[in-house]
């Protein structure tokens, strides 16, 4: 028995890219725990020795694969840490590697609720990370100690997600500081 | 020959629901003339005099039916309109009547290019209409001159999106406050 699911078998980075790339290509109903067998090389009792359930695989795919990571920004300004995140934000959506999985799961609504359950996850550990931004500005004195992390997240992510998907706009460095002004300034006001 | 095809004939908002709806209920795949003319009761030729695509009269159902429309605030105060304007848009993406239209326009991506095209034209003919909001919030001296009413919607809208469909949490009176907080102060920095 392994000690843990969360660590995954040997070749789970293979294993990782290998939903992600299905979920990206055929999308969700496509994504089989078959397929990613077949596709990754590895046995079907090793993948559910590991995950009960193709969600549960993707879950965990979308929480660990290496293309779908962001780097959490440490520039020693709370701005700084903002743009930069932005940034990543920016890439993840309109990357070649990762644009098609980010819609996928993006578009995940009431009729895929195993793949928008798996989004959620996946953002709630992401925001976990993400804290020690918010932990080192407040420590710095740039913002109150009652900022709400989340709220700032959301403020950020969907600006970039609105430009993008609703207005079909392009993100340049310009828009990106425009937000961040905005968020950076608010997060002041008492 | 009608004045303008803006102006529709004379059951468009019969057409438009029926568009709309069968959007919502069973996809834009299955959106077809042939099923509008069919539920709304209106020879096809009617449609096609007034609209040369599916993709033509779907976007202007879009901007034009009744459910989708949201009424512009004028409270008095910058703040209290963008609390009335996110209250209104956390209504269009949760109301049973609307909620299953806005995510299908949310999650047309690359594959739909011509339900985001509509998609792009509703919320730029929106943000023409919401420009008021800022015009009179300059006026009173309660922003800068130089804001950018998109990037203050993307941030509203987008973190209303973020907070539902990437979190999953519901959205309650005091998120629309947390957020309005942030972009209502930060627009009031230089």
């Amino acid at each position: 028995m392994p000690d843990s699911p969360a660590a995954g078998p040997r070749k789970a980075e293979t294993i990782y890219l290998t939903a992600i790339d299905l979920l990206a290509d055929s999308g969700y109903d496509e994504l089989t725990m078959e397929a990613v067998a077949q596709r990754s090389g590895v046995n079907k009792t090793t993948l559910y020795r590991w995950w009960p359930s193709k969600d549960a695989l993707l879950a965990a795919a979308l929480t660990a694969a290496a293309p779908l990571q962001i780097s959490i920004p440490d520039t020693g300004s709370f701005r700084g840490d903002l743009t930069a995140l932005a940034g990543e934000i920016a890439r993840l959506l309109t990357a070649d590697e990762t644009a098609a999985i980010a819609a996928a799961v993006l578009s995940a609504s009431a009729s895929r609720p195993a793949l928008a359950a798996a989004g959620h996850q996946f953002f709630s550990e992401r925001l976990e990370r993400e804290r020690v931004i918010f932990d080192r500005a407040i420590a710095r004195g740039e913002v109150s100690a009652d900022i709400d992390p989340g709220v700032v997240i959301d403020l950020l992510a969907g600006a970039l997600w609105a430009r993008l998907v609703l207005r079909g706009l392009a993100i340049d460095p310009r828009y990106i500081d425009a937000i961040v002004d905005v968020v950076a300034c608010g997060t002041r006001c008492e």
